[in-house]
């Protein structure tokens, strides 16, 4: 029987940012969670739907017309295809909900593209 | 755009227990919200793995091998095909990410089943 995943005890095992780490996986999608800092790099998902779920800190989401700002507990759907920037104010800690073919910069490959996500 | 969902509030929008709420869609997932008390009935869902994340109270997943437990900021999947029965101890207000397709109730219909769920 596996173990109840508590968030903050996932988030506190590992301290580096835009990186994130996978916690569980179903249907196809999985559970994610990752420390945010800064701003992150433009770039939409073409055919992926993606949530994010507050945590710690907040968060803005900039997309070509118009924001959203979250804070702990707050979750938003960034509708496929839609160009989006992260934000962190000035640091986020999230859950992301998301299939598992999503790579986290999306369609834009950038020195912080991460593939082989890490589970914890 | 639309405004970011926050669990509190969205939490205290309702009251009825059993009878989860849609609060947002993605790549085919519904997520939900729903206030439990006590026992439910035991079930499973045959193509469908579900995700409860326990936002307030305390919750027993019951599976036919075992049980687990849950308090505020614990999440855990119930794999397809797992018979399980969710007790509330004796309350809890859980987030469900789970197929658009699932009914709460899985391949069980009792008085409990409801159908065609509410958006909050």
């Amino acid at each position: 029987m596996p173990d109840p995943i508590n968030l903050d005890d996932k988030l506190d095992r590992f301290s580096e940012t835009w990186t994130p780490k996978i916690i569980a996986a179903l249907n196809g999608q999985h559970v994610k969670l990752a420390h945010l800092e800064g701003e992150f790099v433009w770039h939409a998902h073409a055919e992926e739907d993606e949530l994010f779920f507050v945590a710690r800190g907040r968060l803005r989401i900039e997309m070509r017309d118009g924001s959203v700002e979250l804070g702990p507990g707050d979750l938003f759907v960034v509708p496929r295809g839609v160009e989006h920037r992260p934000v962190a104010l000035p640091t986020a800690s999230v859950m992301l909900f998301e299939p598992a073919s999503t790579a986290h910069t999306g369609d834009v490959v950038s020195e912080r593209t991460v593939t082989d996500l890490d589970w914890i």
